[in-house]
Formats: C-alpha cells, structure tokens, sequence
C-alpha cells in the first residue's frame, strides 16, 4: 500500500472510536484530513449526530463543506474524544506536534478532551524525540530576543517562514523551530520553553495522549499510552 | 502634597537613574506618565540621547510626542534600565502588574532589560501580594475553558471588560483578574497559571525588580531590592 492508502486505513479505524452524540475534538494535518473524510463519510451515511470542535481554520473549512456540524471551542464544555496527528512519538508515548503550525490551538483543543487519539504512519515512531525538531509559538513582540536566548542554549531555532515571511499561526504568532536533535530530557527542556517569557505554547505534547493508530502495511495497529 | 505631586516626584527621581547612551525602557500606567514626561523634559533641555522601547501603544504616543527616540523591542539587543510602575508591591519585592492591561510586553521588556526600576505610590505596598488580583493573559481560542480551571481552583475569576465588551490586549488577548485575595504562595501560582494551557503569561513578577522608589509625602524613597 501507499503513504496514502494507508493513511485513509488509519483513519477510518480512528473514527471507529467515534458514538453517537459525541463532541469530537478535530486535528490538523495531512493523515487527520482522511480521518475528517472517513467522519464525513459516517455523518453521511449512518446519520452518525456529533459535534465537532477543531483545531485550525483548515480543518473547519473541510469538515463544514462535509456537513459536519462545528462548534467554536467555547460553545462546548467539554470534548469527548480528539483524534489528532503527531510529528513523532516516542516508544513512551511522548509526542512533538506542530509541523502544520496549529500546536497551540491543537494543545488546547487536547487538553479540554476526556479521550485524546494520535494517528499516525509507522516513520512517526521513533526512539528518541527530536530530530523532527520542536516547534515553539512566540508571541511577535520581543521574538528576537527569545530567538537569542535559544541560540544562546544550543537550541539550534529557525524562523519557520511562508515564503520570503516569517510563518504566521492562526492567533498571529510566530512559529520556531528548535533544530537540536535527539532530546534526552524533553520534560526538562518543555519545561525551560514554558517558563520563557515570549513563548505562548511548545510543541511538546507529553504525558498527553490515550491510544496511537499507527498505520502499518499489513493494517492499522492500536497501541494503548495510559 | 496630592496624589499626582507625589506621582511626579517620583518619576522625577526615577529618571535620573538614565544616562546617555541608555536604552531605557517605558512601563504603562498613571504614574509611569510622569516619569515619561520628566523623561521627555531631560532629553529637551539636557539633550540626553536616549533610545526608548515602550511596553504599550499609549506609551510609545505620548514619548514620541516629547521627542523621544522610540524603537522597537526587536530593532535592539539589550534594554539597559526599565522604569516601570506597579500595582502591588510586597515586603520581599514581589510584585503583581497588569492593572493597565499591559502585562505581556512589560514581562518581555523587563526580561530584556539588565536593570528594572519600579516607580509606585505608597498605596501599593502590601505585606501580602494578592488584594489587587492577579491579571492572567489568556488566547481567545479556548478562554472559556480556561476561565472554568481557574473558577474549580477556587481562583475566583473574572472577565476584564471594555465595557460591554471583554477588554483586548495590545497583542488581541483577553484578561481574566484572579480575584482570590492574599496570596499564601506566589511562586507556586505562578507555576500553576503559567502550566495552564492557553495562559500567555500572567500578572505576577517575581525576582524582577532591583529598586523600587516610593513615593512618600516627606520625599521619593529608594528601596533596593537586589
């Protein structure tokens, strides 16, 4: 099979996890965008009721043009269950996110949801976090001397860019990149990101997600985090 | 003397800690006004060559208008002096700002700036921080449900208005002032609202200040914190 044919396998096991009256909880990313499809499909047909709640304007677009009904993330008090993508998972189900840019919005989304679903394909998994690198979410004032402080560290950043301009996510904030490799303590390092002055969210998502989809040529396995 | 004779001696005092040559950055508030004014007036008569970095739009109007030099945070490396005011300020030199709603960028400036000066009336020195509340800045996506931690958390939260409106930072945030009295344990606060996922940052400033000038009826008094 391929990337493609076994993304769509992942996402419609995910959207099996998916009941009637459920507030699901919608990432972002090119393997969730099969997932959406295969939901839309499920509304479509089985006149599956839910409500969806998303991640980032992409997402919104494609599942209301589906006939999934979407809510804004503070019209509801609670998400059931979130299926989103990861950019790597570690073997203890550590997870760095935000390759698409929607970390921030991804990680509230995660944390007002009881139950939260990462799928991926197998080339996500790895031993170690970090060489996808870790994107972190500044606010535009004082970025440059965050990015300093970074550099200082031996974070190795880069701007993420759109074109010839620094990339912008949907709350307007820049995006970057922490290009230092494998990390060996990500909670240490989450927590030196959280506590500098500038930074809105990190794209490491730790101690954070209930079951992985991992896509694998002979179908979909479900490994259980917590 | 009245309140804003007070206030003006203070920043009288304040502004003679600038020297030529400096970066100096300009807080936001009531009290912070004269001292931008004692500012604008030593750069006129003395022809002090400054460069100002300011910490909200209000700021960077009035300075610019007293012919002050202003660039942004970014277009320089270090900030040598802030002066900014603050709302409470407690025996060990802990602090709570935000009262103007510019929290965000005066944490960014205070963190880039090799010395910190505080300017207050004696109104605002506590034996305990937390009577004024405690401004947290929060990401519109999700407020909500921030909003509700904190109301489980017995942090007793309210919306910051603009009128009818919820009030909007310079960086399109809203505020929610915790308002939950005297606070036992600053630092282990801080930790909690800076873990909590859609914060960007919140009112409490601590280990951030080296002096903080009072004033008094009988003078300006210079506290060294640090």
């Amino acid at each position: 099979m391929d990337q493609n044919e076994l993304k769509a396998l992942v996402g419609k096991e995910a959207v099996k996890y998916v009941e009637d009256g459920m507030i699901v909880g919608l990432g972002t990313g090119s393997t969730v965008r099969f997932m959406v499809d295969a939901l839309g499909e499920r509304v479509k047909n089985e006149g599956l009721k839910i409500v969806g709640v998303t991640t980032s304007r992409r997402t919104t677009k494609q599942a209301t043009e589906l006939g999934i009904t979407i809510k804004d993330i503070d019209e509801v008090d609670h998400v059931d269950l979130t299926i989103d993508g990861a950019d790597e998972v570690s073997n203890d189900f550590q997870g760095i996110k935000g390759g698409g840019g929607a970390l921030l919005w991804e990680k509230v989304v995660n944390d007002a949801s009881t139950k939260n679903i990462w799928i991926v394909d197998e080339s996500k998994l790895v031993d170690k976090l970090g060489d996808f690198g870790v994107p972190v979410e500044v606010i535009p004032f004082g970025a440059a001397h965050v990015f300093r402080k970074f550099e200082k560290k031996g974070y190795q950043p880069q701007w993420r860019m759109d074109g010839d301009n620094r990339y912008l996510t949907d709350e307007k904030n820049y995006i970057i990149d922490l290009k230092m490799g494998k990390i060996d303590a990500p909670k240490t390092l989450a927590e030196d990101l959280i506590h500098t002055v500038g930074v809105v969210e990190h794209g490491l998502f730790l101690d954070r997600v209930n079951e992985v989809i991992v896509g694998r040529q002979d179908g979909p396995e479900v490994l259980h985090a917590r």
